[in-house]
């Protein structure tokens, strides 16, 4: 073995400044998280929307792996660590990626923690990102897997409920659309556990809420009624009008598609006799489901409730990286 | 409502410091810009060319959302905005976005609006820029709207023109190719019209230069001829010939289109006689219209012209963002 | 000529500080290099590994070309870049690229090299990576061409070779799986000749080592033995064994592929009786060549061995923009 080698080796050996973080700071989902836990990251939200331009993760990477397409969040969560001063690796179509060479989830994850401090994920399987956090050395963001949870978007929900009104506590809220396959619906019903709401869940008979979730609200205090029709006077109690779409493909049957799509629709015309402080969410992209001349009545919240997500999901990176 | 809650809303209410630009500075076409306008943009582009590496963007978020991909644009835009210290969000495919999923344009600007200080957007519809600028909360500069416009292309062959020929006014501009369809020669025409041009229009006859445009040259006291033909003689007074795709899509007959398609090639051979000031420009991407062989002649300005659209794209970008 | 041109034109006369690097510090493939060379490179690497994390590209741009996909190589290359504090630009599948409108690759060189500092490209096609540098004004990193190759993938293989066994000189290494097509088998085995290296070629029939290497090897003076069985008996020896995938395209008789595909799978029992020293890599992806309980003995070592990718990388980028 020759100087150079032994000089190379040196080099190697005195390597003392870097190791990747082998943390237990990720975030799969919120059902671990109490009342005060949920207000704290509300409240380290609050302090990025006072402040969103932060130099705090210079010198991170921050790797966005989008196994399922989903503008809206990946950008989300992009502008999140530009702002903050990170740079973005990844990928927003995994058609393009080594998956499609057969590559298993381990793999990919392994390889990627390599090179990043920290995995947002959306992945189309149910418990991906919560494999991926068993396995990876560096903290890993759900950003959404299959059906199961997207826990960003529940505190952003939380966290526009809490801007509009003032309070999460005692509030009216009526889930409308798809509360059968509705992951945001089921997610947030779950995490107000700890602020006494009271639920309307307004839906066709195909996607009602599914018996679990109102077992789940019996089993906690959770006040709730069901109705099938959605209409002005279902709706004129209501602190906060949670909207989903109502998907074609949800449908086993075709007619009973045909006849309940136009029935779920919120319409400006319905919100005349409504609360002042009523404010309508959907976790967006919409389709139809709320009428376009809605926009511009200003009880209308769900664009802004989307600039939300770039405070909360600053508040998610920082504490995934142990920086808050 | 506990005193957590009361802390966060505090925080949220003491947000002094951030707001987005409610700015009426877009740029959607050059229409309304006057000789002064254009000149003054030009010094601005002149300015980044002499240091082209700056941290004005320092903390911004620029968006580029293409709906119809274009890597030479998008990669301009992207390294202006790189070299300016800002950081970029977006996609290059609309097939992995929201709009894939029935979103429409206007919420996909209203959720882009929340992340970025500014969007450049390219999409395939005419006037879509425009409508997203009445929308919009920040500034949108247009990077192509269907066959409509597409100012920065116009503006970074103007610097070009006066770049190598030292002057833009009294230029003897010959346009190749196609005239009918070609959204950078109708959008080069109208804006030189504050500069005493003479243009020659040199295309088959399908794709001759439309009547609204030469009734345009008419009413603006422009000179203009026209070729059907195009060979060295007609080009030996050119101070710029400006070259464009002769596409097979654009012929309604394949027969006339087999007959022509050679006959609007740029060789090298026809440059023997030409002005030594003669400058060859073509937006790019070229596919056989100009001759290989053209590239090693110092007449040949193509990738020079490509180079300019970063300076000039700096300066749109600054203008856009108030930031000059 | 009016007084606002002048003043442009003065403007960018006045451009003395920015010139792009019209350099032939490309990197290609090692056949150039000696010991020396390739030690050096290895000696900056392991620099990089003692510290990633600089500002070496402050205000530099470097676009990533991806003609082909290949997730693991971006990815790495971009951290690379990132954590180094340059900007990248580029794209990841040639699919939305002007390429797709019929652009030559030349063309498309000359127009990113307006705009980066220096290009990384993959590309489908041998040379290719060859010829862009012998046109584009800023160097070329090759990430890949074609079957042809890739050599930061094989110096991130010898400095893993290098880490893990504290030489590089008097190794016994064993190639397993494709020898006939695999990239970076061929081009580890020609790196390898300075340092009088014992090969051990273990393949299927059909996947043979080229009559060519091993005629490179009797040249070189490189010792090599032929197995077309794998087993614990063939690897007692070894100090590194290197696994590639066996693909079922590469095969005229699929008959022939159903009856050895298992047989050249790396399970963990067949490392009882090895050398404590040795350590397996992989190029990556794996399929299924690698048995997954290998994955936690301290021998696998192919997950290390990307990391060491990025460590690599940046000692290629940063002597390619001639910063070391």
């Amino acid at each position: 073995m020759g100087t150079n080698q032994k000089q190379i080796l040196k080099h190697i050996l005195s390597n003392t400044d870097y190791s990747m973080d082998n943390s237990s700071r990720s975030l799969i989902s919120l059902e671990g998280l109490d009342r005060n836990d949920i207000l704290g990251l509300l409240r380290q939200a609050a302090t990025f929307e006072a402040k969103p331009d932060r130099k705090i993760l210079d010198g991170k990477v921050v790797a966005t792996l989008f196994f399922e397409p989903s503008t809206r969040t990946r950008l989300s969560f992009e502008t999140a660590v530009n702002r903050l001063g990170g740079r973005v690796i990844g990928f927003s179509d995994a058609a393009t990626t080594s998956s499609s060479k057969g590559e298993t989830l381990k793999d990919t994850i392994m390889m990627v923690s390599n090179y990043a401090d920290l995995i947002i994920m959306r992945h189309y399987l149910e418990g991906a990102a919560k494999y991926a956090s068993e396995i990876s050395p560096v903290p890993i963001i759900n950003a959404g897997d299959g059906a199961n949870q997207h826990p960003s978007q529940t505190m952003l929900d939380l966290y526009s409920m809490l801007k509009t009104q003032g309070r999460l506590d005692g509030l009216e809220i009526f889930l409308v659309g798809d509360l059968k396959y509705g992951r945001t619906v089921h997610s947030m019903l779950t995490a107000m556990r700890f602020f006494n709401p009271t639920f309307h869940f307004i839906s066709p008979e195909e996607l009602r809420m599914p018996a679990e979730y109102k077992e789940f609200c019996r089993e906690n205090g959770i006040r709730f009624t069901e109705h099938s029709e959605f209409n002005e006077n279902v709706i004129s109690e209501a602190d906060i009008i949670y909207m989903t779409r109502v998907q074609r493909e949800r449908f086993t049957d075709l007619m009973e598609y045909e006849r309940v799509k136009d029935s779920f629709i919120l319409r400006n015309d319905m919100l005349a006799g409504t609360k002042p402080n009523l404010r309508i969410l959907h976790p967006l992209p919409r389709v139809n489901e709320i009428s376009q001349d809605v926009d511009s009545n200003p009880k209308a919240y769900y664009f802004q409730q989307a600039k939300n997500g770039l405070f909360v999901r600053e508040a998610l990176i920082c504490n995934a990286l142990n920086l808050l």
